[in-house]
């Protein structure tokens, strides 16, 4: 196979050419990799939710055209100067909260959020130069959250991408790009829900249900999986799930339920749905005096939460998390390893395959809540 | 001396007719304790914030006359049917944050919010047979927080008392009967703030003071103190706040001037005023990732405290503390033991002293701003 180190690479990605539109498979152009930098060949890629509520932001427009993704796997092609740790052939996860190595955050282990590397999905260029890797027919392409993982080939940043055993699965383990550490990182690396804990989880998404699987590595003596949509309770059951509640069914709000069979609240709960609303249920569904609410959603809706002074002193805890605070380079290959010693579930989690050509047909499958992952391979080579 | 076990005691009291209105010092009657109650012939008593601001809640009309008192020492004068870990001439401290020892909570290490005992200054009556055990010519007076220290003699649950070293001296040791206890509790028992961390603190009353003494008790390297009073930054320094921030000197907020002095934020903020503006301010003060910010202080103004859901995923850590997390019982003397042991200091935090006569001095010295503890002696035997 030639190398195609330090040459433009044209391949195929799916562009989003504006907020909500249908993504185009387009022929575009890939930039070689810059210093600290590294160009991937995407393997397999699977789409979120964070995919889908930002591409329907319409006051995103000025970062259109767009190329999304941000949770897979690939292989390096190439890397630019000072990059040592990564060679070409290594196989690799990118992911979209960074980690410099450097930064008073990332020295801490206290937090996943890096100074240097701050997700903001409205920002559509490389860190380095502040420009763009993508063009089509001499336009850039703006990215996405650093990654752009709906690209046969993309570019990102040494902070945003780690090495993994190559003999972990590309086409499982890039769902340990988003959701699964996400859900799985809320419980071991942020609430760090100790044996025997009560646990409640709104939102039986993909996120949720990685949720309940931290929930169970933990040893959780109960987890408690809460959705409107009860089509998603036998699946939640296979996750480790011993209740599932539909607040629709019940006249009192789901915290006072949630009391009642928990004996004043769980000791942890978890939002994995981005609503405002949710995450007061989710607060409220803790024992006071040292029940711990994680969000881990994002309401998009500018909703504002409501909080009476009183109650804080009531003992509760409420924070939040991103990327479960899985610190990228650092913590994924443990998950990698989990799940190569079967410790860790994610098979399970694919609901769905379908060749890249058919990006449209994975984002309806997500929005219309028939997927919990859909993994794309990106190359007809590789299944 | 004549045992008055088993008697109606008559003796002076401070008695709340109305809102507001002086204390009247009375000749009342207290009847002895029931099953499970201790009478206390109180020594010592200081005013708290929480006395001067339920006070003033007009809607609670309903339970004056009342006898208020909260923070004190004294000896137990005789207990009630079953009461054995306490006997007639033992030093204690009541408190208001009950301890039953048995409730769920009581058994985890993560709370001392009692199941049985909670704070409800609107409750006036004993728990045991919801009734009141002083009187005036006939006429119920209604208790406060169970305490009610403001009087010669008083009864108290088993569950809000505990038995304290007799070499402590009694007229210093009061003060860990709230004020004390709360603020170091808060930093030591909630927060558990580590050896080399930086602290903000808003509000620097007595308790915020006690927050700082908790926080060199930690081994914090760096303390900031705000308030709006700079009277108040001398005391300030003899407690270890090693830089005293004025808000009202700065164009911009003083969580943006803590950012600049800090990197980024401090590890823990404590909210000592009971203020929702201001308990937004501490929240802010802490640093993205890890701050964890304590809510000590209760607002009473019925005002919101808002929230944008994104902001949660800044992973800072919201919560509050009542009695800072203390377990009267199991804690009170570990802090009397401290305090022997010049681990912890109280003295510094007394600027005044008065008879008990004088108790509407003690509140317009407090209400005034122009003491941090004013401890009056109760009987014209003991200073």
């Amino acid at each position: 196979m030639v190398s195609t180190e330090g040459q433009v690479i044209t391949c195929k990605a799916a562009v989003a050419w504006a907020p909500k539109q249908a993504f185009v498979i387009e022929d575009i152009q890939v930039a070689p990799p810059l210093a600290s930098e590294v160009r991937i060949k995407i393997t397999h890629t699977s789409v979120c939710h964070s995919d889908v509520s930002i591409w329907q932001i319409q006051e995103l427009v000025d970062v259109f055209p767009r190329i999304f993704g941000h949770e897979a796997s690939g292989i390096v092609e190439s890397v630019g100067e000072g990059v040592t740790d990564l060679q070409a052939g290594d196989h690799v996860i990118p992911f979209f909260q960074g980690e410099c190595g450097h930064c008073s955050s990332c020295k801490s282990s206290k937090t996943n959020l890096c100074d240097e590397f701050v997700v903001n999905p409205g920002d559509g260029l490389m860190k380095t130069d502040k420009k763009t890797r993508f063009s089509i027919r001499g336009q850039p392409i703006f990215h996405f959250m650093g990654t752009s993982t709906f690209s046969e080939y993309t570019v990102v940043h040494r902070a945003q991408v780690v090495k993994v055993d190559p003999a972990a699965p590309l086409n499982t383990i890039c769902l340990l790009g988003c959701g699964i550490a996400t859900g799985v990182g809320a419980v071991l690396k942020t609430a760090k829900v100790e044996a025997g804990s009560t646990v409640a989880i709104f939102g039986l998404g993909a996120v949720g249900l990685a949720v309940a699987e931290g929930a169970r590595i933990s040893g959780a003596s109960k987890v408690i999986g809460v959705d409107i949509n009860p089509k998603k309770f036998n699946q939640g059951k296979l996750w480790g799930i011993t209740e599932c509640l539909n607040p629709l069914e019940y006249d009192q709000p789901i915290q006072q339920v949630i009391h009642q069979k928990t004996g004043g609240g769980v000791d942890y709960s978890f939002e994995c749905v981005g609503n405002a609303d949710v995450m007061r249920a989710a607060y409220d569904s803790c024992h006071k005096g040292w029940g711990v609410s994680v969000v881990v959603g994002i309401d998009t809706s500018r909703k504002i939460l409501q909080l009476n002074p009183l109650e804080l002193l009531e003992g509760r805890i409420w924070t939040g998390t991103v990327f479960g605070g899985i610190k990228g380079r650092s913590h994924l290959p443990e998950l990698v390893a989990k799940y190569m010693k079967k410790e860790l579930r994610i098979d399970e989690m694919i609901t769905h395959t379908l060749p890249f050509s058919e990006i449209n047909e994975a984002f309806k499958l997500l929005i219309e809540g028939n997927s919990l992952r859909c993994v794309m391979h990106m190359h007809n080579s590789e299944h």
